[in-house]
């Protein structure tokens, strides 16, 4: 299943509570689109989330998101890796 | 060890080959920073590379990648993943 890098700004002083909670919706909603959230990575100075998802489109990964009630600003399809 | 991703962009069509070459590039420079490059990802069609480290500091990170020969746009300590 193809790779996705999705990237959410704006969400400055983000705690790891709100990353789990965030990350436990996300995978909540992925299983209707068929999208398996990998990991996520926030740096909440800058107000930066990363997320590495399997998914069957870049629009799946966005709808994901939208179910679980976040946007997304950037989402990108990552098929090479090292 | 802190954690980053660091993003570059403008690398429009980036080949599997290439990204394993500049891979291996960082790996030999981060050694004389104490930069352990983790994971890169690619995204050829928008040109936007993720690498994933862990790192003494951003600084760090940026030199690692500036002794490979390569710049680098952003580099985000991540302190928190899921």
């Amino acid at each position: 299943m193809p790779r996705f890098m999705d990237v959410h700004y704006g969400m400055h002083g983000i705690t790891a509570e709100q990353l789990d909670d965030v990350h436990r919706a996300d995978l909540a909603a992925a299983h209707a689109e068929g999208v398996h959230f990998e990991h996520a990575w926030a740096d909440p100075e800058s107000g930066t989330v990363f997320c590495l998802s399997e998914a069957p489109s870049a629009q799946a990964v966005r709808r994901a998101h939208e179910r679980a009630g976040q946007g997304v600003d950037e989402v990108h399809p990552v098929p090479l890796s090292v």
